[in-house]
């Protein structure tokens, strides 16, 4: 009995982790990659595509176009989620889902309804491909006048995949600084990663209530906060980097400068594209880009980190609590369990950025502090910014990472579930004074 | 009307903007300086004296003893609170208080009942006189044989009033390293700190209960939680630096070691005095001294930071969320407005220390990252821990540092009260539906 019973985040975990074993055996195949590839370098690029975080510890162009396939193929699970298609897998085959397997898949999307379960799943597959393939065509546009017909369709293919699951992996080992400045290439992509980071739910709801006024509060606050963000990023970013010749100062048009910063502000939340040199950019920048990475993306989209609505949530209440008002939004009020919930994954979410650079400092001491720091909240959040140190961490600090990753894929959540022992129920108390600040 | 009727936290931030000004012009004064200071310099001694942050921008030793003598006057103007002190002084002139200073003062102390205001008040002077004179004369054991009478007494009245305020001010460059083997140094300076640090309500409580049962909730987590938190912080410095030629490593005895690791772990929440060289630190021991200063010390005490309390509330709520209970400890459970209330403080304490720290990567990009965050954190929590580097900051960086003192002070509450336009009342919304994580 208990021993496959599993609690979902511990199924979720434990599903990631196999994967990622067996997407390591893939890519150590004979002709997966042109030069040799410890088993940890295997273990950790696979980890990296189905966290869908893009993190390399080897350029993508190191593989042969199996082990791009391998990885595209990691990386399409990994960002539809292994939930949806451990169900998807389930209805293929006629079965109808155990309750076990109900809750797990409830829980990986966020879906009330049972009923519209099945419905979903097929919904987010589909989406997901139709994006994809649009994507790809309007790449090819471009690519294949340039690469020809071939190299010209799987670059726009393996870019589309790519960003629409937020996975960050690139051709190049520049990512895409070659078309900072091509207007195609760059909206494309960002909308690509955008609209995959909103989350299924928000994208369902769009495609149902079809106008404003009937959208959830959920849906009103991705939207308006998915905005909000990235357009206030761009003016930060922008503003940070405008004369920094190593980056943005060192484009020519003013339109190429103005989408290579639409871009720098985006892509963290948690695409890890990047159209500049991450490494050049300003401390400031550095540090504004750590935020958006650990705010992250919609909730049950291919996007990590502490997500949008978490943010929003403590923001929301910390402005109630002074207003002496309910916290609320779009008329809706935010009920208790949601904040403590939002408490519970913000807290983990520090906590294992915390642990994972206070490790890192130790293993890899030669590296500075802010690099450090870099790349453990780019790896909380699978985002695969990193200011190019990735290749150089010790072996005990890239092991480290891959655990964050998974973790910080798998949700800061599931990684309380494990620290703290459920109980059911539980006694109600008389309430205690505690002064606060 | 409106133009004398400040909201509380509005005369908190104005009555400690006044006493910087003032206490600028004091240490302007002719004599109080043994070199010429600048109107700057001597604000931002000010300002760190009366918010007990302990930040240097010129050695306390280059003030005369007029000048040392003020700085102990503001340090204990500080640390007993504006709110204390402008509530005593209206009682000893026999004034009834009014109901608008009565909320400022019960805000100040945490205290619910008018009633025993008065009594608190004069308990808290008391007890601090009564304890910094405590301190005076077992210091003065040791640095009166050392330094003779006169010298020796100065300098163990001054250590004794700026422990138990937590301010952080030393007579000397090196701060108490000269001492680092000294255990009747370290223990009566840090036990000073610690008491200072738990908070008034906190120490009227255990003086009138006087036996674990019948102590409030609040006083058995502060209690608890400053063990656990100094005992953690001893065990993970003392590993980081055991070795460290340049800490820990280069003192002799076993015994120098274990004190000093004490010593290191309890003055970052927020005493500011160090026994070890700080800039000398791991990165490492510099991570874990950054998440110590921000979480402080007690509420309404000599200590700043987010406060203990805090901290403990929100790790509450995430383990009761986990476990499918109501956040309590010890048989209480805690209110939905105390966790509103500690999610606004924690924060408005994250928002202020990255405000902070994108100016001084600005204002200061010649300095590292570490440094600066590590100096970002120290003036938020008013803790005065630097890693050498106050001195060369730029004119427009030690202006940033001086009004994140002020805040971090105030309390980040109340930078949060002016940021929000308060409402009564407020209307109440069917709940919503928003995921997170
Ligand atoms: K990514
Ligand atoms: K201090």
């Amino acid at each position: 009995g208990r021993v496959l019973r599993l609690s979902p985040p511990e199924s979720l975990l434990l599903g990631f982790t196999l994967l990622c074993l067996l997407g390591s055996g893939l890519l150590m195949l004979p002709g997966a990659a042109t030069q040799p590839l410890a088993w940890h370098q295997a273990l950790f690029t696979a980890t990296s595509a189905i966290t869908v975080t893009g993190l390399a510890v080897m350029d993508t162009s190191s593989f042969t176009t199996l082990g791009q396939v391998i990885l595209l193929v990691l990386i399409q699970i990994g960002g539809l989620g292994f939930m949806t298609f451990g169900a998807l897998t389930l209805l293929l085959l006629g079965a109808r889902l155990p309750l076990q397997q109900q809750t797990l898949v409830r829980e990986a999307l966020g879906e009330t309804s049972f009923g519209a379960l099945s419905q979903l799943v097929r919904m987010v597959v589909t989406f997901a491909l139709v994006v994809e393939a649009l994507g790809t065509v309007l790449l090819a546009l471009h690519w294949v006048p340039e690469l020809g017909w071939s190299r010209g369709l799987w670059a726009s293919l393996f870019h589309a995949v790519s960003a629409f699951n937020n996975a960050g992996f690139s051709l190049w080992p520049d990512s895409l600084t070659r078309d900072a400045g091509n207007p195609l290439v760059t909206l494309v992509v960002s909308g690509l990663f955008i609209v995959g980071g909103l989350g299924f739910v928000v994208i369902s709801d769009v495609r149902e209530k079809r106008r404003w006024g009937r959208f959830s509060m959920q849906t009103k606050v991705v939207l308006c906060a998915t905005l909000a963000v990235n357009l206030v990023a761009m003016l930060a970013l922008g503003c940070l980097e405008w004369h920094n010749p190593a980056t943005l100062g060192g484009l020519e048009s003013l339109g190429d400068k103005l989408q290579a910063a639409w871009f720098q502000a985006v892509t963290p939340r948690t695409a890890g594209f990047n159209s500049v040199d991450t490494a050049a950019m300003t401390d400031a920048s550095s540090l504004l880009t750590m935020l958006l990475m650990f705010i992250g993306g919609g909730a049950s989209s291919t996007a990590s980190g502490i997500k949008l609505t978490t943010f929003i949530v403590l923001i929301l209440v910390a402005r109630a609590f002074l207003r002496g008002t309910q916290p609320a939004a779009f008329g809706r009020s935010i009920s208790q369990q949601t904040v403590m919930k939002a408490i519970a994954v913000a807290l983990s979410g520090v906590a294992l950025v915390f642990v994972t650079l206070l490790v890192l400092t130790i293993t890899d001491s030669r590296q500075t502090f802010l690099d450090l720091a870099f790349e453990s909240v780019s790896a909380f959040g699978t985002v695969g910014l990193s200011r190019g140190i990735t290749e150089e961490l010790s072996s005990p600090g890239q092991w480290m990472l891959i655990l964050t990753m998974l973790l910080g894929r798998v949700g800061p959540l599931s990684l309380g579930y494990f620290l703290a022992t459920r109980r059911t129920g539980g006694m109600r108390y008389a309430e205690g004074h505690i002064q606060i600040g």
